[in-house]
């Protein structure tokens, strides 16, 4: 069998589309085509795995029909994170100043990233994660390379240890959170300038929903809408959603009190959330920033479970075809909430940041699944099989 | 910390950047952009997860000084494989031509794949596996919602049972295997057509390299290239290379042993390239038809190790930052083979297709990963504990 075509047509076909004259190998549409906005001077320091960003912005029909929501999905970069635009930002800086060995202290996304980018670039990356980083997380910054330890403790620990480090031995840090390194913030920036240009650069979102760990993702998005403000090509800005997980969030705490400082979680994280479970401890003025910026916009921080993002990340995969972890479901998981809460309310439009893949998430996920039906190789035996699951 | 820019030369950056009429989100440079090309009706059948293919072509500088290489890199596909292509187009031609559910027989990375398309067309899939299938391939399948079983047998067990399947209950069989759906040969055939655009319109390949189950990627490649040709848009065929995994190499095996028919691997696969372990029992007509595509192009089959394929993974993650499944590096073990032997030779124009991500193999790389050191938060603990690793 054989699909066969008009050959007039489809010659019409092939002359029409491969007849401009702009080469495809030079077309990038992710965050280096935002190069003149970006904190990089000559474009040879550029460390590409090819377009970053550039994910695609997908509207969600299924979840709330009185809602104008959308997804953008951040699975969709290079190592399947977010943490692809701070880095390839943050190392190309690094190695614009000459940087001879990077470090990271991360959860698991941002150091499976960097360590790529450093591969990339041919330069030593050092990784530090707490001590129960699962393995999936870890599986790409060991095939990558990186030099990798465990540290006894919280994800605040590793940071610490890597501030700490980054002094003593003048390695360049490019944890990926303010106060260690502020070009990486540049990266994050660019959904804001996505997002404007994907809704038609016009409607600006009346919120934008952001998974939080310390927040250099939401300082980000903000930076880009003030900037898009400043230059008149927007004539309003979003107000920003803040989410961490109930078993971790300082922020959401601080928010909650009306405080003007957010301090550091003091019980271990207790969440499947681990990119986004960042107790703070050490450097808490990096949520208090998170938390000025998240006021200035006029938004709003929220905790949820568990088995919210759970029920977020199924209902993701199951109508869109979308896999996220459950850090990455968060941002949908707290619309139902404050929908119900009328915080957010009928026919606003609202856009989740969907921060990353499931994929490195595998042991959460094979804790979910039943039993798989072993069958015998006859269609009778798979008519009873497929009939077992749900 | 903070980047701060000059505002005039950010401002005149803005204005380039975000002038040009055309919407953002109209721009699919994937699979579709071939839409003329492809044999969907109506462009509202199309299925789509946002730019399938549209993959980077990477020029490798470390793999050997003598060769012209290229890697085309498929994980980058919305799923995390190249079955993205196939199944695109395959779905979109199944609900034009009005399928109520739609079944695979599959080693793992295409059921994913169509578990997530059906999950987008809201469209029940049915999905058999080889029982011994790992987890970490399952997972998606799981989570997007398809309807599993693992099969008690090989691959063709369960291929051999879908194809009855799918006559005896009306089910539309998406296997990816052209004799069970000629349509999606059509997805594979893009990346001919990626590639005829990534080398500047030209340069055809001396070599293109290929991982083979039964084979429908080479079989679609080709049929991309002698389109190509035959729109006398180039001026010459590449030659083709397929590779299987020395455990089940059939189509090899009858290639060396200058037969014209290819016949199936009596033994149980022995390798850990699970995506291309196809012993083709019971459709080994399938074989025979990639041998003579194969044969036509005036390439070649050879086969190769599991150490060989684990090396090439290491080689690509730790230079280029790409993480690809054992099946995948087997298009570029086999190249260095291949010029030791004198059939691929100095300066020739090689392009090895890399298939899919590592991420979906995570039982093969943790069995690789030896112990992570676990310090203390101290900086001279951290010194120590990567000077421990290699």
């Amino acid at each position: 069998l054989e699909v066969r075509y008009n050959r007039d047509s489809l010659l019409n076909g092939a002359r029409k589309l491969f007849s401009s004259s702009k080469s495809f190998s030079n077309t990038n549409n992710g965050v280096w085509k935002y190069f003149d906005l970006l904190p990089i001077e000559r474009r040879e320091s550029i460390v590409s795995l090819g377009e970053e960003g550039n994910t695609p912005l997908v509207k969600l029909n299924s979840f709330d029909d009185n809602l104008n929501l959308y997804v953008k999905d951040e699975t969709r970069n290079p190592t399947g994170s977010f943490k692809d635009r701070p880095n390839t930002v943050g190392i190309s800086k690094a190695i614009e100043l000459g940087a001879k060995k990077v470090a990271i202290a991360s959860t698991g996304n941002a150091s499976g990233s960097l360590a790529a980018y450093a591969a990339k670039a041919k330069i030593e990356c050092i990784v530090a994660v707490p001590e129960d980083t699962t393995m999936s997380k870890l599986i790409q910054v060991i095939v990558f390379g990186a030099k990798l330890v465990k540290v006894r403790g919280t994800y605040s620990d590793a940071f610490n240890l890597i501030k700490e480090s980054c002094k003593k031995f003048e390695w360049h840090n490019l944890t990926s959170v303010s106060s260690a390194n502020p070009y990486q913030i540049e990266g994050n920036k660019t959904i804001a300038y996505e997002l404007y240009e994907q809704l038609g650069r016009h409607a600006v979102p009346d919120w934008v929903v952001i998974p939080l760990g310390a927040g250099p993702l939401l300082v980000g998005i903000w930076k880009g809408f003030q900037e898009l403000f400043d230059f008149s090509l927007i004539d309003k800005l979003p107000k920003l959603i803040g989410v961490q997980a109930s078993g971790c969030c300082p922020i959401v705490r601080a928010f909650k009190n009306d405080e003007t400082e957010v301090s550091p979680w003091e019980k271990p994280p207790q969440t499947i959330a681990q990119s986004i479970a960042d107790p703070l401890t050490g450097y808490s003025q990096d949520g208090t920033m998170t938390l000025s910026k998240l006021r200035e916009s006029k938004g709003i921080a929220e905790s949820i479970d568990d088995s919210e993002m759970i029920q977020s990340v199924e209902m993701l995969a199951r109508n869109e075809g979308i896999f996220t972890e459950p850090a990455g479901a968060s941002s949908l998981a707290v619309v139902r909430k404050l929908k119900r809460h009328g915080i957010v309310q009928r026919d606003d439009l609202v856009v989740s940041i969907v921060t990353g893949t499931g994929l490195k998430s595998s042991e959460t996920f094979e804790r979910m699944i039943h039993d798989v039906p072993v069958i015998d190789p006859d269609p009778d035996s798979l008519f009873g099989g497929i009939s077992m699951t749900s």
